[in-house]
């Protein structure tokens, strides 16, 4: 059984975009990445994340601008930052912090965002360029459960991939890049009626529903790859939704929580920086 | 084994739509639902496929248009028909009849369609609103689909359903429509290794590849529902992706080729018309 190590393909993604960005700037002196997050209101979960955000950004060389609203301010005045920032030529990258307190309208609000600045690939335009495989910007962490397959040479072409969890966030885009890497994919949910039978026949098994240990080892064939991408809060600290102590002794793969695929999610989306800097200094 | 009729359901919901749009007229004599087709060079099937959707309009009240642009006309000049009829405020849909002639970007002209005008449900927002579960018009084979099953009440919730093919125009959307069903999904496609064992599993197969005849009875469970969305031009006539004979001994309900799916396609398309008007004059 072999552990994949989330961090440290994050810290080799993170290296790799540092020696670009370095190069980069070597060949041309004006050159300058930058990313800009807007957060709403004052969740302490939203602002460690954004502080982690912006720290990821510092040691790559990614320039990051922090725009912080109180949880009071309208709808239109989080429009118009978006605007300002869509038409300002020297940010590449605009993420709005997830979740908004409620009461917002979060797709409307998202998608004032330019497609073009798009990282974290929620407007309907780069989820409609995902589905109808013109991928430009695609969500950050399914595009890391995929960097961290391909490190490991995980082959998926022809393999019975078996998800459970059908977000917008995670589930529906990794269903389009585990599509288009020409594995068969089955999406199963809460509604599904015999997960354990089709879990059980998967080459591969992805999970992502926030709900502790769910996935057993019976659940799981002998050598099935296994990507944990639930992080949850408990009485015994971080657990991912697999039941890692006895799921890894079946699995020929696995992911732990944490150390898993969250750290590639950063990672993605400081690469997602660049490939949207790309996208609009050079057409794509 | 019952057959499921989409030449008469098509005719229920064109039924069903030519009174909804004669009340609308008595409520509102400045009442008109207005379609416009692309027609670009001379393909022949195409200059078919055209000439019975003007008829079908027609019939149940909707006025059609046709701009028809020789195969020489340039990227541009069709972009430019796309603009003037998104600012004609007596359009409710523009369809451009695909495919287009040879050496033509089609994602690109089809992204110059105005969303709220894009009745074939191919421009990306309206692919990501499908994606992202807000839905407004979706691709009209898929939503066929739906109506019919709906038609014969075949519930979807929970059960599981293989899909065979990936395209944009079928079977990408119908995978999301299903998902909304609350169906577990399966997409199967030409790299796919076990397709009959998968295939043996399924509360519901649907096949769209253009393949004929090769769903066969050996690969559909006793009591499965078949839907056949191929339509294959052979030396024996119409064949579907379905051996309807040896498949229909087995099935509990299956589509045939001609008169399943097929004529469900353009009375979906009439049903976008009206849904694309409301859209835009009561904003949805």
């Amino acid at each position: 059984m072999i552990i994949l190590d989330g961090k440290a393909t994050a810290q080799k993604v993170k290296s790799e975009l540092k020696e670009i960005i370095a190069k980069r700037k070597e060949e041309d002196p004006s050159f300058n990445l930058s990313l800009t997050v807007i957060l709403v209101g004052e969740n302490p979960a939203s602002q460690v994340y954004v502080n982690n955000k912006i720290k990821a950004c510092a040691k790559v060389g990614i320039t990051s601008g922090l725009v912080s609203l109180p949880a009071t301010v309208s709808e239109q005045e989080i429009i118009d930052e978006i605007e300002k920032l869509n038409n300002d030529d020297s940010v590449d990258g605009i993420l709005l912090q997830l979740p908004l307190p409620k009461g917002f309208n979060e797709s409307k609000i998202i998608n004032h965002i330019s497609p073009l600045k798009d990282v974290d690939g929620l407007t309907y335009i780069q989820q409609g360029r995902l589905y109808g495989g013109k991928k430009q910007l695609a969500p950050c962490t399914p595009m890391g459960v995929m960097r961290i397959l391909k490190e490991y040479n995980i082959e998926l072409e022809g393999k019975n991939v078996v998800m459970i969890g059908r977000s917008i966030l995670v589930g529906k885009p990794l269903f389009e890049l585990f599509l288009d890497a020409n594995a068969t994919v089955t999406v199963c949910h809460s509604r599904t009626k015999n997960l354990k039978e089709i879990t059980q026949k998967a080459n591969i098994v992805t999970i992502a529903v926030g709900s502790p240990e769910m996935l057993t080892a019976d659940m799981v064939a002998d050598g099935a790859v296994v990507i944990d991408i639930g992080i949850n809060r408990t009485e015994n600290g971080l657990k991912g939704d697999v039941a890692f102590d006895e799921v890894s002794k079946k699995a020929s793969y696995i992911t732990p929580v944490p150390g898993g695929v969250g750290p590639m999610t950063i990672a993605m989306l400081l690469s997602n920086t660049l490939i949207a800097h790309d996208l609009r200094t050079k057409n794509g």
